[in-house]
């Protein structure tokens, strides 16, 4: 390891300076680059290729529930944009303008999308006629556009990548049963597939997106200490149907609107990964997502046979369906494991000629560096179980620092005691009233985050007023 | 067919109006949706999925040839898009700018991209220093804005979706060899895939794209005579290079300018699909890019065994990985015949009672509507034998239609004169002069399409001035 570090250009330690720390492995593991459009970022094909992995795995779970991909304009005219009261003065402050065609200037001024519902419910009025056409179950995968004051790579940036599913029901219980069940969808993938370890909650009323009746989200602990809102769900009730005249024949032949919900995610899940996974030597990528999840390293490969065999396993562990590369470049074999653990490339495979006499070769895994030797015999299913056992450790080890900086409060004091300590997970009784909320932010500077859907009872007392509480709250620093 | 014709709501008959007729399609088949944004177009589920198709069958052609996928900003400062002459004269006439975020003027007004040249010779700029470096092969997949007077769904709209390669090169020979080796990608998918015939060529001088030294196309001649470019394919030389100055350290340790190209196709394809194969029934699909490629029609299905033994079929034919759908809906066969029709479904399956008792079943090829009459025993086979058929006959057709409007001229009058029996692909000698190319479209209203990449002799003399023939030009209107 200390050979290693000689041959990396180092990065920040996240210790001394954790957001240092996060922008170095940003560009030093080719995620991303700066370009002269200020807020915005360059995304490398190594970074691309995460989101690539992600799109794929997403889109094919929102297939199998039923959702249809569409592509609605980037432009909405500043009118449709004001027909539903919240939603405009949500987003209005934090869009960008068109004014010019050309040389011309427009008669209405646009904006890029910040996000879709105008949009979809304006199409949704022209096709939806008849309880026949519901539910409609449409997802978009685009960019969108808000004009935020700081920015950081993935996290927060006036351009990012994402999907906007938007959905029509026939009823309230429909719709609120598909809110759910994507918010369940963004949690598995997180946990089964990111190794994230996240909490299911829906938003204080103070905290829905602009227009919602309800807003689900889940929440991520980086290893900072700071609160990550990965993906969210909202229920529109039916607010926007009523403001975009849609309505549909009931089997009963009446006249009743639809029910919405619209969810999405985002470019951010990838910040996500970096902050939960990552340390002093890079990234660390969860095995579904990583571009490359075997790393083949030949030793000594100027002696013969190495190449030859290195390049035998390749296609051996290539044949099962693993992302499997073999770097034979003149770099040295330090350099390379410099550089693969920085890109975080989930398992390295090591193979020499004493390797090759003993019918072996070693793994390492990035997230915890433990060194096996195994057979050769049957290499693609050691493999195989190896990317299975790193997602599972990358897991347990996120869960663990998330234990480890969770903490149950009775009291203002008692939060600044634990926050003392460092940024973490707050969980603390609140009676529902929004100017607690804001006292609690006041005087300890964490804010709610979600009211988790698994509730619990950890006192009967507001840990703001001391009246009888409502519901357990987890509190803590957002990104 | 006379039956099915009182079905469907009717479209425009295509040699009434064929305008009127493409856009009946898009419409009626489901593919496209207007909305207040004028010149931009909702593509719905059907006409997306045609899309999601096309970009799996180009994304893995790129990437085996060794391809990679970025994403750049979508903005572009204008000082950065002034940077080279040619290419801001030939874009900043048509491009929308962005001039506030959230309520404040920006500093520099924003394009929205018209195409990404300038972006990524500024990021090619920061990552290539050494010949180690090259080549670069990226590959963008995103929507364009190109703010245009006329818009026609498809075929010219002032946002559109498609794929954007740029790649940087050592030497000169490289880029060219890139250049044409992209133009030949998009040349196979357009006949294997698509089944539409093209002709590949060299646009004249004229028509180059803004910044080009040489630009690249196929043709296709489209049902009523008229051509669509189909794709392009550009060689930059290092003209950008120098303007954004990139350069790299040779082996030789001296300083040079690597070599550019840049190539795309748009969402316009599937213009070109519509006007190619459809026909006054509507859509006919080539099976590579069809949503559904087989449509199971179920007759007399409320009788014992019939929706078992369709759905059966429907799992069989699935199971060989072709996209295969059964309509038990409770519509008539009738209705389901002309939907399906409508949408341009490849091949239609009709199952019933007595089909069941023959072991047998109906198809009908949507290309010809020639029915025949099949065993069951490996239907699954016997259906894919059918869909290559279906392709080749699609082809087969598009070509004959191409050869029948094709006419060698050699001399004004000719063109003319061919042109009075219909418009098509006029193929005429030139004398490379612009004068030329300028008079033979004021005489005849055809301008050059492209200089094709096979050249034959039809004549000495230039179909224009009657000085000696430089090469063998194809004429004809363009979408």
């Amino acid at each position: 390891m200390a050979q290693n570090k000689k041959m990396v250009e180092a990065i920040t330690s996240m210790d001394e300076d954790f957001a240092k720390w996060y922008t170095d492995i940003c560009k030093k593991a080719d995620l991303i680059d700066y370009s002269s459009v200020k807020g915005c970022m360059v995304i490398r094909p190594y970074g691309y290729a995460i989101w690539e992995n992600i799109q794929k795995i997403l889109d094919d779970r929102f297939k199998a529930l039923g959702h249809e991909n569409v592509y609605m304009p980037m432009f909405i005219p500043e009118s449709l944009l004001q027909k539903e009261k919240d939603h405009v003065e949500g987003f209005a402050p934090e869009v960008a303008w068109v004014t010019h065609g050309g040389s011309e200037p427009l008669t209405e001024r646009l904006c890029v999308r910040p996000t879709s519902e105008t949009l979809f419910c304006e199409h949704y009025a022209n096709i939806i006629k008849s309880y026949r056409d519901l539910p409609k179950l449409y997802n978009q995968w685009c960019s969108v556009v808000r004009w935020e004051k700081t920015t950081r790579p993935f996290l927060r940036s006036r351009e990012f990548l994402w999907q906007e599913g938007h959905t029509m029901h026939a009823t309230a219980d429909e719709a609120r049963a598909e809110t759910v069940q994507m918010l369940n969808v963004y949690a598995d993938f997180h946990e089964k597939d990111l190794a994230i370890p996240v909490v299911k909650g829906c938003k204080t009323p103070s905290d829905k997106f602009a227009g919602a009746e309800d807003t689900y989200a889940i929440e991520a602990l980086m290893h900072d200490g700071k609160c990550l809102q990965a993906a969210t769900s909202h229920y529109f009730g039916d607010g926007f149907a009523k403001a975009f005249d849609i309505t549909y024949t009931t089997k009963e032949n009446t006249v009743a609107y639809p029910h919405q919900t619209s969810w999405g995610c985002t470019t951010r899940m990838i910040g996500g990964i970096i902050m939960t996974h990552g340390d002093d030597n890079g990234l660390v990528l969860p095995p579904a997502v990583a571009p490359i999840q075997v790393i083949i390293v030949p030793i000594a490969q100027h002696k013969e046979g190495v190449l030859e065999k290195a390049s035998e396993l390749c296609d051996a562990i290539k044949a099962v369906g693993i992302r499997v590369k073999m770097d034979d470049s003149d770099q040295s074999p330090g350099w390379k494991f410099a550089e693969y653990e920085m890109k975080g490339v989930p398992l390295r495979l090591e193979i020499g000629p004493r390797d090759i006499e003993a019918n072996q070769c070693v793994l390492v895994s990035r997230y915890n560096m433990e060194k096996s030797v195994v057979s050769l015999d049957s290499i693609a299913d050691t493999v195989k179980e190896k990317l299975t056992e790193c997602r599972d450790g990358m897991f347990a080890k996120a869960a663990e620092n998330r234990a480890r900086r969770t903490y149950d409060c009775k009291s203002i004091d008692e939060i600044n005691e634990a926050l003392s300590k460092g940024d973490g997970f707050i969980r603390a009784m609140w009676c529902g009233d929004e100017a607690c909320e804001d006292e609690v932010k006041a005087q300890t500077g964490v804010g709610s985050r979600c009211v988790p859907l698994e509730q619990e009872s950890i006192s009967d007392k507001c840990v703001c007023c001391g009246k009888p509480a409502k519901s357990l709250v987890i509190w803590g620093k957002a990104y």
